[in-house]
C-alpha cells in the first residue's frame, strides 16, 4: 500500500502560519484558518503514526502479526479521518472556501483540497471509513498470501470487497460523474477521464505496437549474457548506496533498507525513506529501482519549507511517478549516465563487468524484451504493463467483468500486446499489490512517462543535459527540478502545472517521439 | 529505551473476558470490569503505535528525523496514559481494587497492577506526563549525539533534567518511601529496597573481589587469539538464525533484524522481535546477544493466551533479564551448548575455528578479562559493572553527587573494581542508553543472575540440564520454564513468584556458589 503511497506528513511549524498580510483578511478567516491548520496539525500526528506502522508492516511485521498491526494502522488512519469530519472542522473549510480570494497562495492550495476531500467524503461517517480501512487491510494480507501461494482464490474474495467498497464510496458521492471508473482518475490525477486517457493509449499502440514488431524481429544482436551473473547483497548495496549519494540523497535526513517491493515513504520532512529490493542474479535490478525510488525521495526532500507549513501534500501520483521515471529512465537509463557510472559499476562488480564495454552496458540497460513482470519490464514496453492493467480495472469498476475471471482475462492480455503468457498467478495477476487498496492508480505511470518527457525537453531548452548528466552535475537537474517541477506540485493539479513548466498543453508526442528516436536507434531500425 | 523496556502489548481478545463464573460476581463488579477490560484494549492500541514508532527510531529512522518521530510517539503513549487518568476509570480500578476478593487470579493481578499505578501517578496529569516524556525523549536523542562524539558535556543537560524530573514524580507520590531511590526500586523491582541490594552486593563484593584477584594472577592460558578473526555479516547473520531456531524462536510469530543496541521488543502477541549488531571482528559478540534477546522473545513467545487477554503486562525487568541471562549464560555459555553448536559454528566459520579445538572455544568463551563496555563484559565481571551502576545512581538518586562530576566517578570506580579506565566518555559513562529514562533499571541486571541460579538449581532436580542441552534437546527446557518460571511471572511479584518456584527464599547464595565453581574449575585455582 505504501508502496505507491507516497504519504508525506506535512510538519507541525506552521500551525496558525500564513503568509498574506494579516490586514488583508477578516478576523473570522483568520481565526477559522488558525482552527483549519491547528486541526491538520493533530491529524498529521495521527497519519505519521499510521505511515510507521505501514512501513513496518513492508519491511519488518512478522507474518503474524500483520494484521492486527493494520488494525492498530487502521485506528490512526481513523482518528485522524475524524478530526477531518468533525462539524467545526468541516464549516471552517466551507466558510474558507466562500472566502478563499482573502488567503494566499499557499492556504488557497490547502482549502482547496479540504474542500475536495469535505465534499467527497461528505456521506462517509468515521465509522464507514474504519470498516473500509480494515477491509484493505485484510486485503493486503490475503493478496500477501495469495502471491506467495500463487493462488488468486486465496485473495478473489477480498478483491470482491474491496471493488464493493469502492463502488459504495462513490455512490455516496454527490454529483458524482456518470463513469465511476473517472471518479477515481479524479483522486489519483485531477482532469483525467477515461475519454482521454482511451485517446492517449490509442495513440500509444498507434505508434508503439508497430515499432515493438519491428524492434522484435530486428537483426541488432545486443549482448545479455553478463545479466544473470551473480553478485552478494554487499555489492549491490554499495552500488546502491553510491547511486543514492550521486543523486543528492540526503542521508541525515532519510533512510535506506530492504523490503520485499521496492518503495518510498515520506514520514516527515527530515524523513524520508527508500527501500530496494536484491536479486543475486539480477546486478541491474536494484540498480534501477534505487534511482526510481530515489527519484520519489528527492521531489520530498527538496520540497520548499512552506509547503510542509501549510500541510501541502496534493502532489498527484502523476506529477510523482513523473519525478521517479525521470529518474529512473530519461537520466538513469541515458548514455551519458551509463557513462558516467560505468568505472565505478565495474569496481564494485568486476565479476559481471570486467569483460563489459560501456556500449555493451548501455544497450544490455535498454533492451527491450517483452516480459511478465511489470516492475522488471523495459522501458519500452513497460507502457503495455499499464494499458493492460488500466483496461482490466476500468472494467471491473465501470462494469462487464468478473473478479473471478481475472486471472484468464490478464493472461490474454499479456498474449494479445506481448505475445507472452503467465504461467501462474504470482507472475501474473497478484504481481502488484495496487487492487489490495483499490482502482485507479496504474495510469499515473503511464501519465508520470508523457509529463517527464515535456518537462526533459524543456528543461533541454535550459542546458545540454545529457552533458550535465556525463560530467556528474547532478546537482543542476536537482537544481531545475526543484524550481521548476518541484515546488508548485503541492499547489497546482498536473494539468495547469505542466502548462505553467513547459508553457504547453499535455501531449503524448513527446514520449513516444522520444522512444522512437532512441529506440530506433538502438537497434539500427 | 525500548532496549531494556520489554513492553509487551497485550491482545484485545479478552475484552470483558473473565474467568471467574459471573454467579460469583454483582452486577456492579461485572459492569466495572468490562469498563475497565475496554479502556485497557484502547490504550493498548495508542501503546503499539507508540512501541512501534520507538522500535523505529532505535532501528532505521534518519538522525534529523528521530526528534519528531518521538514527539508522535510521545503523544499516543500520552493518549494511552490520559484513558487511564479518566474519573470513570480511576473510579472503576478503585471499586474493583476493593472488591479483589470477587475477582479470578488474572483480573486481581490485573487489578492489583493497575491500582498500584492509579496510586503513583495520582498527582500526575496528562499534561505534565507528556512533558516529562518530551524531555526523556530529547534526552535519548542527546545521549545518541553525546555518544556518537564521546563527549558527556552534551548530554549533561538533559540528564540533570531528567533526574529532576524523576525527582519531581517521586515527590508528587503520597506516602513516599523515605529514600528516592527505593520507589524507583519498586517500579523495576516490586519489593526491592537499598538496604537489600546493599546487603546482595556486599555479599558479592565479598566473594567476587578475592576470585577475581586470583583468576587474574592466575597460570591457566587459555587461547585467545582466534576471537578477533575476521567474519562477514553474511556469516554472523547463518549463525544468529541457527541458533534463535535452535532455541525455539517462532519466526511467524517474530522477526529478527539488526540495530546499534540490540535489544527485544514485544509489540503484539504475534509479534516479537529482536535485533543484534554485528562486529566484523567479534564473531560471538552477536552470538551471545542474540541467545539473550532470544531469551526474552521466548519468554514473550510463550506467554499463556489467557495472560494477553486480561492484559497482563507486569513481569518486572529482573524477571525478564532473568530469563535471558539464563540462556546467555547458564545455558549459552555452558559446556553442553558449545559441545552442541560446535560442529555448525566450525562449518559458519571455518576461518575462524578451523584450528580451535571444542574445549578451546568452551574456555574462549568463558574467559575472564576486566574490560570497560557492560555489554561486551564477561559472565565473571559483568556483577561489578552493575555493581558501579548502582551505586552511581543511588547517589544521583538520593543525592550526593553531581551530574557535571559523573564521568570521573565513573572512571575512578572502574579503576576500583577492574583496575582499567576508561580512556573516553563513550567507554565511560555514556555507553549506555538506560540514564536517558531514568535510574533503577540496573539492578535488575544482576537480580535476574540470582534469580536464574535459584530456579537453575530447581530445574536440576527434575531433570540434568546439561545433558538434555548437549542432546539439543532446548525444549525440555523451554516446557519447564513455560510451566515453572513463565506463566506466573505477569501475576506475582518476583519474591513470592521465585518461592513458588523453588520453595526457597531469595538469596544470592546459589549465583555467588555458581560462579565459585565454575570459574575455579575453569581456572583450575
Amino acid at each position: 500500500m505504501v508502496q505507491f503511497c507516497m504519504c508525506v506528513k506535512r510538519g507541525k511549524k506552521g500551525a496558525g502560519g500564513n503568509r498574506k498580510s494579516e490586514s488583508e483578511m477578516t478576523e473570522e478567516v483568520r481565526k477559522k484558518l488558525e482552527y483549519v491548520n491547528k486541526t491538520l496539525t493533530k491529524a498529521e500526528i495521527y497519519q505519521h503514526a499510521a505511515t510507521v506502522l505501514q512501513y513496518d508492516q513492508e519491511t519488518i511485521c512478522p507474518p503474524k502479526g500483520m494484521e492486527e498491526q493494520g488494525e492498530v494502522s487502521a485506528f490512526m488512519m481513523n482518528r485522524a479521518f475524524a478530526l477531518e469530519k468533525s462539524k467545526a472542522y468541516t464549516e471552517a473549510i466551507v466558510f474558507l472556501y466562500q472566502h478563499i480570494k482573502e488567503l494566499d497562495e499557499f492556504d488557497r492550495a490547502m482549502i482547496v483540497t479540504e474542500y475536495r476531500s469535505y465534499v467527497k467524503n461528505k456521506n462517509i461517517t468515521p465509522a464507514m471509513q474504519h470498516k473500509f480501512s480494515l477491509v484493505y487491510n485484510r486485503a493486503f494480507v490475503n493478496w500477501v498470501n495469495a502471491k506467495q501461494q500463487a493462488d488468486f482464490s486465496i485473495f478473489e474474495k477480498s478483491l470482491k470487497q474491496v471493488r464493493e467498497i469502492e463502488l459504495k464510496k462513490i455512490s455516496l458521492r454527490e454529483n458524482a460523474k456518470k463513469l465511476p471508473y473517472d471518479e477515481l482518475l479524479d483522486d489519483y490525477e485531477q482532469g483525467m477521464t477515461c475519454e482521454d486517457l482511451d485517446a492517449y493509449f490509442g495513440m500509444c499502440r498507434e505508434r508503439l505496437v508497430p515499432l515493438l514488431q519491428k524492434i522484435v524481429s530486428s537483426k541488432k544482436k545486443i549482448r545479455t549474457d553478463f545479466l544473470s551473473r551473480t553478485v552478494t547483497e554487499a555489492q549491490q548495496k554499495e552500488m546502491a548506496e553510491y547511486l543514492l549519494k550521486l543523486m543528492g540523497f540526503d542521508f541525515e535526513r532519510g533512510a535506506f533498507t530492504t523490503s520485499e517491493h521496492p518503495f518510498t515513504e515520506g514520514l516527515a520532512r527530515n524523513d524520508i525513506r527508500v527501500t530496494t529490493h536484491y536479486y543475486p542474479d539480477m546486478f541491474y535490478s536494484s540498480m534501477f529501482s534505487i534511482i526510481h525510488e530515489g527519484g520519489h525521495a528527492l521531489f520530498e526532500q527538496y520540497q520548499p519549507q512552506e509547503n510542509y507549513d501549510h500541510h501541502l501534500n496534493n502532489k498527484t501520483m502523476g506529477q510523482h511517478e513523473s519525478v521517479s521515471r525521470f529518474y529512473e529512465n530519461r537520466i538513469g537509463r541515458s548514455r551519458s549516465f551509463i557513462h558516467l557510472i560505468y568505472p565505478k559499476a565495474r569496481e564494485i562488480f568486476p565479476q559481471v563487468l570486467s569483460d563489459v564495454s560501456e556500449q555493451e552496458l548501455y544497450e544490455a540497460m535498454n533492451t527491450v524484451q517483452p516480459s511478465l513482470i511489470r516492475t522488471e519490464s523495459d522501458e519500452f514496453t513497460y507502457t503495455f504493463h499499464i494499458i493492460i492493467r488500466y483496461e482490466l480495472e476500468k472494467q471491473i469498476v465501470n462494469g462487464g467483468v468478473d473478479i473471478a475471471d481475472l486471472p484468464g482475462l490478464w493472461n490474454k492480455k499479456y498474449e494479445q500486446y506481448l505475445g507472452i503468457r503467465p504461467q501462474n498467478d504470482r507472475d501474473g495477476v497478484l504481481q502488484d499489490m495496487h487492487w489490495a487498496s483499490g482502482f485507479g492508480y496504474f495510469p499515473a505511470y503511464a501519465l508520470g512517462n508523457m509529463y517527464n518527457a515535456m518537462y526533459y525537453n524543456r528543461m533541454q531548452q535550459d542546458f545540454d543535459i545529457e552533458k550535465a548528466v556525463a560530467g556528474g552535475h547532478l546537482d543542476r537537474i536537482n537544481d531545475w527540478m526543484k524550481e521548476h517541477v518541484w515546488k508548485k506540485a503541492d499547489r497546482q493539479d498536473p494539468l495547469p502545472w505542466l502548462k505553467e513548466i513547459t508553457g504547453r498543453d499535455f501531449t503524448p508526442d513527446d514520449f513516444l517521439n522520444y522512444l522512437e528516436k532512441k529506440y530506433t536507434e538502438i537497434y539500427e531500425l
